[in-house]
């Protein structure tokens, strides 16, 4: 059994968190994300129905802490080409996470391609920067569980030079050797540090929702990732991500709404004509 | 009252969908995200908490046709800086939709700007081609009750000429001079023709799951809008939506997947190192 195989890991209809997912105090959004997904994929497996994700939302309502958790799964829909399923995350009573999840036949969805975004190019992994060396890593627990090297091109934040534009480019892959799968591609949708650290805001990004979709089966190796935003607004950010396979498909993209404590900017843009862009 | 305060008007739990708002047999799902919006909006308001939506989530799981809906509204969360309801809308008893909003201090997340997207030039909204004039709108109720001016550089579908990017850019409003507010911003952000008329796929584009952010409120005039695509991948693609108020100032943005059929490619792309890209 992998580390990730045994952290979704549901028995009548409840799991463990451990202390080895976690970001600071609570468990990674990302974690969750997989489990309650595995939650929904469970139930329209014993319904006989759709088993493949390809669209998911989740809204956070309160943060998880190492320990049980309760998943309850009700079926919404078994369609002929789509199925859905809601779960309930709660924790001592606290419902934590709200998730929705869309399956449907993922293979008859993965072809042909009409238009398809091709991946950035990357430095090669050992060319890259390992997120183990960073500063901001002492308490984020994952960072054990994942090997996450970043394209140097967008890591001077990590060396007190944020690019502030506002992009980083990654690549991702578990450490134990577990291969990336549909399952676990929710987890690596909000696996990297957060976008907002590329502007020297280098403290935790709390996901307020979150949505992704699963656009291909991913084929074992390395996975490269980009996660940008183009909007920080007040308190809050939203963060795109995109996630390639090792034969440069697109396997899943989200988008999240994330709020962010923002350091003092060098130079202020208080009004729109002045603001950055893309 | 205007014609969209109208529709998304709700009594004991129940609201009037008419044919004024529907895109061939279906109501257009943009004016039902408006409603369980509202639906979701009123609740928060009742519980004397935060009524300002910043994200939603909604999940279509059954058209819905003109006539009554039930409307059924949990508070989530009522928290100091978010509160969360979700809304399930149904039709004779069966679910249409299922729906998740999280408000809060818009204002207080309206600045400042540390970073935002600029909006894209655009000929004047005379010089644009308006939506009504274009062969596919005979069904498209929902024609008459908003002012569509699409770039002509991004209209050439609409001559026969698609430009297969992927890319749409216009200028909305209501027809009847209600100017637009947070209210009303998930109904413009799907209300469009889908992006995929770009590539000449003149059919419907149902909507599979939304989720949309509100980042400021919008002041009075044209709204103007973008929505692209990146991945067209067996019959679905994702949309991003992005709309800018009269200052210039983005006030939300949005992405969905969506299920297309594609007409046959005049080039095929059947490999990723041959697909179009951004």
């Amino acid at each position: 059994m992998s580390e990730f195989d045994d952290i979704v890991r549901i028995t009548h209809g409840q799991a463990e968190l451990t202390d080895g997912w976690v970001i600071g105090e609570a468990v990674n959004g990302g974690i969750v994300m997989s489990l309650v997904t595995q939650a929904a994929t469970e139930a329209l497996a014993a319904a006989g129905s759709h088993t493949d994700l390809v669209a998911f939302s989740t809204t956070f309502l309160a943060t998880s802490q190492p320990g049980t958790v309760d998943l309850e799964t009700t079926i919404l829909r078994t369609g002929r080409s789509f199925s859905t399923a809601e779960v309930t995350m709660s924790q001592a009573g606290k419902v934590c996470v709200r998730h929705t999840a869309t399956f449907a036949d993922l293979d008859a969805n993965s072809a042909p391609i009409h238009r398809e975004e091709v991946p950035p190019a990357l430095p090669d992994p050992d060319q890259c920067a390992p997120a183990l060396r960073m500063g901001f890593a002492e308490k984020i627990a994952i960072l054990d569980r994942v090997d996450i090297r970043i394209d140097p091109a967008t890591a001077g934040w990590a060396i007190g030079q944020p690019a502030r534009d506002g992009e980083m480019r990654a690549w991702i892959r578990f450490k134990d050797g577990r291969e990336p799968d549909v399952a676990s591609l929710p987890f690596f949708l909000d696996a990297l540090p957060p976008v907002t650290m590329t502007f020297g805001a280098m403290g935790w990004a709390p996901t307020i929702a979150f949505s992704g979709h699963i656009r291909s089966r991913p084929v074992p190796g390395w996975l490269r990732m980009r996660i940008t935003t183009n909007n920080v607004i007040g308190g809050l950010f939203e963060e795109d991500a995109i996630i390639w396979d090792s034969r440069g498909r697109v396997v899943a993209q989200s988008r999240q709404l994330a709020g962010v404590r923002m350091p003092p900017a060098p130079h202020s843009a208080p009004v729109p004509s002045a603001s950055e862009t893309v």
